[in-house]
């Protein structure tokens, strides 16, 4: 077809080739820790890796503990600020399984396990991605103490979601993951989206 | 690079070719109702060639009323929970800024219009994007009378992007985007997200 010039009828989202290369290992990840460490270690290597944002996010079946999907926060580098690692990983997600619901019939359970609390947008794509449970490390304030937002996310946002028949579980690697924020800052690299 | 079979690292988010062709022509959209006009012209079209759900959204210089990109739902045909027309316009416009905010330094002022009042994961985006200004036709009320879920929006939700410098207008062309909605319900297309 022919286009105005500058006018793009497609948008590719590239996973880094480290992070992709991730799904290469099939161990299963059993404990919540195990799964959430690997979250956190997309977070880190992000921002060493010059990737993007200190944010990392995995889909796991919950039952098998197989890695399905891997993201990291690719906003900078795409010009687009709603490449979130979970947004990233959950589309990645719905791709592997041929679906756009991880809880289409003859599916298994999964999680989605965010090196931070989810932002409003993120919130919101969880109750779309069919995932069973939401898993995330640092806090909300861990994410503003280093000045990023997070948009309007309630306890009653929490409320509608787990009425949804959504798990939430927070604070796992809390530690970790906040550590992760705090080197970002410290590394004086761009808080986007501040 | 080797990855496993069935494991992709790059997704690619295509408009329609119909919809991309709307941005041939760059007469601009003075009035609110012009701009609405074409949001509603895009959900409807979206469901009369079969590309998607009944959804459209656009985005436009403010002051100009330059068309700048549109949206429509993707959902169902890209296996991907996350491609909401106003998510699709909103990503599309950042791409043809170049800029992951359209607030990025020397822009002009932007508007979303959407045919229908945004999703909690929208609303969320509105924020990270950078519009001046949210403007919708249909009510939440009208989609989830035909079944169709929003999410945990709040009018604290609202108060908080308003708070943030986003101007909100609803209900401009509400009834023709609501009869998108009636249409859609009635030709028994699915209710994915229900």
């Amino acid at each position: 077809m022919t286009l105005r010039p500058g006018v793009t009828s497609a948008l590719t989202v590239t996973l880094p080739e480290w992070a992709a290369r991730l799904l290469d290992d099939q161990r299963p990840h059993t404990s919540l820790e195990a799964r959430m460490k690997l979250a956190v270690d997309l977070a880190r290597r992000n921002v060493e890796q010059a990737t993007g944002g200190p944010f990392g996010a995995a889909v796991f079946e919950s039952e098998s503990g197989r890695l399905v999907s891997v993201g990291t926060n690719l906003v900078v580098a795409n010009s687009n600020a709603f490449l979130h690692a979970e947004i990233v990983a959950l589309m990645f997600a719905q791709r592997a399984v041929g679906s756009y619901s991880l809880r289409a019939e003859g599916l298994p359970e999964h999680d989605l396990f965010t090196s931070c609390a989810p932002c409003a947008m993120c919130l919101g794509a969880v109750l779309w991605s069919g995932v069973s449970r939401l898993v995330s490390g640092a806090a909300r304030e861990d994410a503003l103490e280093i000045g990023f937002e997070e948009g309007p996310v309630f306890d009653a946002s929490y409320e509608y979601i787990v009425e949804r028949g959504v798990t939430c579980l927070a604070g796992v690697l809390r530690d970790e993951a906040r550590a992760v924020l705090q080197e970002y800052r410290a590394s004086g690299a761009p808080i986007y989206n501040a």
